[in-house]
């Protein structure tokens, strides 16, 4: 077993993100063989890049308020929910609320590892 | 894209558990190739079974307070902790707290799908 509280991960601001600090949480340094957990602190006016990728995400609003921009449209996020975006779909996060939108991000183990 | 919020799927108490609901979020029905997320919530004194399997887990501490209890130790756990449990490893969540425990579990997509 390996345990870490995301407030003791150092996070970085990746390019194309905006007031946002990304948190590898469990990935193949803890011995995950299979798919890796990751947070997003994003501030208020922050967001994730508006961007396609092969991989699929599964999300979890942890904590305040947000949306997902789609193709065509986006949806009103809140705590609790849960999100499947599936591979090669557009998709961006953004913080439209006053406080931290925390996103828990989970995605398969990428094959170049 | 796929969204569902945690109140809004029902839950069930498997076997072996005490005072726990147990809630897919996202699985095979969503689309998901690779791994599931589902949602434990836990009332105070519950907890989920002692017990080891092949496959890992993932999980993160939405709400609350435990522990894990592990094989001749056991862990506090807060909200904020991500927490590896490994292949073959036993565990046990439980609420030790005074409101509810909420863990959020991901798994590898089972074999037999």
């Amino acid at each position: 077993m390996k345990k870490v509280n995301y407030k003791d991960v150092g996070g970085e601001c990746p390019e194309d993100c905006k007031k946002l600090r990304f948190k590898p949480l469990i990935a193949e340094k803890s011995g995950a063989p299979n798919f890796y957990m990751r947070l997003f602190e994003i501030a208020p006016g922050g967001n994730t890049p508006r961007h396609y990728h092969e991989w699929e995400h599964e999300v979890f609003v942890v904590k305040g308020e947000g949306k997902i921009v789609l193709e065509g449209r986006e949806e009103k996020l809140v705590e609790g929910d849960a999100i499947y975006v599936e591979s090669m779909e557009l998709h961006q996060f953004v913080n439209t609320g006053e406080a931290e939108l925390i996103l828990i991000c989970v995605i398969p183990k990428p094959e170049h590892d």
